[in-house]
């Protein structure tokens, strides 16, 4: 008989605070390598799960996606009733995940899905805090850079990386791919109160990018550099020249669309 | 020369999550310890601070209390100018502080203050979910209890317990005291979407007591007990009538009174 499979999207939040990021690596604690656990064990069978992408070590996920092969004969067996039983299988695996990580989302897709290949574009947001005293409640979610921001120069600057550019002068060195041509859709800043939130909506993001595209728009809202000298950065193509990596425990991949 | 100390009241607000507690212990990691450490070094001089009371291991603070005698002198010399630099002593404490305890305030007090003995009320807070998925962000701020909550019946139950009362039905059998006359000043509960908070009022608390209460209120909401049960069980001085002690993680000592 041959082994069926069933292809499902999944929705999935964590807290990266105590992840070493997305990516499953041997001996240490990952989000795809405590979901595919959970999984093959609820399905009892090597489960392999392909994430929309990578996020780096401290990085949180409002809204991640993955795709999974799952075996159809055990899910009609455990997991159907006039349809597939998405919601009971999301309570059985949440059940065996630990609280920092949850499916929030199943849903059935064609076989030919893939959440990596054919995401669309990605949203992450950055969150800040500029004055007052960071809450030990949002120590682990927000940067404190206690500065005034001016969110105009900020939006006026984030307008020359809007579009389809070599990004080379804002990814880390580290990058493992030669193709530093990145497509930025939007980039939308909003204050409210001393809280600052950036969200950056691109097909796609070179190693530590958001990071850095925050970092240097950051130096253009304190007054360390005019709007158009991101311009600048941009066509030097050299990392040098942008602002720093922001630390990854304040950047949540908010939102992929397909 | 004498050595003069300045009375001061501090508000303090933690994540209870990384603490063993409140209270000072060796080779422990405690809010008072860690106050105490940051305070000693920045004072060069032995702080010891007086808590409004203890919490236990994995409980938060909004906003805590506590008062110190801190050496005039050195307050004088660093951090005064036509009044006390209050604000720059804050900055300074917490930039040592880690970031899961932060000072929100200081102010001065009479010296004969104490910020346990003088304390008229305090206001401990509970929040539960009860429906839905418990977001990763949420996981150690939150109880989750996935049944409905029947308000109407938990606030009637909760009205055998307003005034003062023997609660030994609902404090653990590790209460230090013998004393267990509390009066209880108010209960408020209010359900906000899947979310429900339990605020409670009172001049003190047993060990575990508002764990214990919100326990039992539980119960009733979920239909387990009738709300005149719970007038049975405080009248029976019985700790095994009661609910169960609820989890740390989503208890928060809310406001004290002077």
């Amino acid at each position: 008989m041959k082994n069926l499979q069933t292809n499902c999207l999944l929705t999935i939040s964590y807290l990266g605070t105590h992840f070493h990021g997305w990516q499953i690596q041997p001996n240490k604690r990952t989000v795809q390598g405590v979901i595919e656990e959970v999984m093959s064990k609820v399905f009892v069978d090597n489960i392999a799960i392909i994430g929309s992408g990578r996020t780096d070590a401290g990085v949180h996920a409002i809204r991640a996606k993955a795709n999974a092969l799952l075996p159809t004969n055990f899910l009609k067996k455990h997991f159907y009733k006039n349809g597939f039983l998405f919601e009971k299988l999301i309570t059985v695996l949440n059940s065996y995940l630990p609280s920092d990580v949850r499916i929030l989302a199943i849903k059935k897709v064609k076989n030919s899905f893939n959440a990596r290949f054919d995401a669309k574009s990605k949203t992450y947001e950055y969150r800040v805090q500029t004055s007052g005293i960071l809450s030990p409640f949002d120590a682990d979610k927000y940067l404190f850079f206690n500065k005034n921001l001016d969110v105009a120069k900020m939006i006026e600057a984030s307008k020359y990386l809007i579009g389809k550019h070599d990004f080379t002068a804002f990814c880390s060195a580290q990058t493992a791919t030669n193709d530093h041509i990145r497509t930025i859709f939007d980039i939308k800043i909003r204050q409210i109160k001393n809280k600052t939130y950036f969200n950056i909506t691109g097909n796609g993001f070179l190693y530590n990018m958001v990071r850095i595209i925050v970092g240097t728009l950051i130096d253009v809202g304190c007054g360390k550099i005019e709007p158009i000298k991101v311009l600048e950065i941009l066509n030097s193509k050299n990392r040098t020249q942008a602002g720093k990596t922001l630390p990854p425990h304040a950047l949540y991949l908010k939102q992929v669309n397909y």
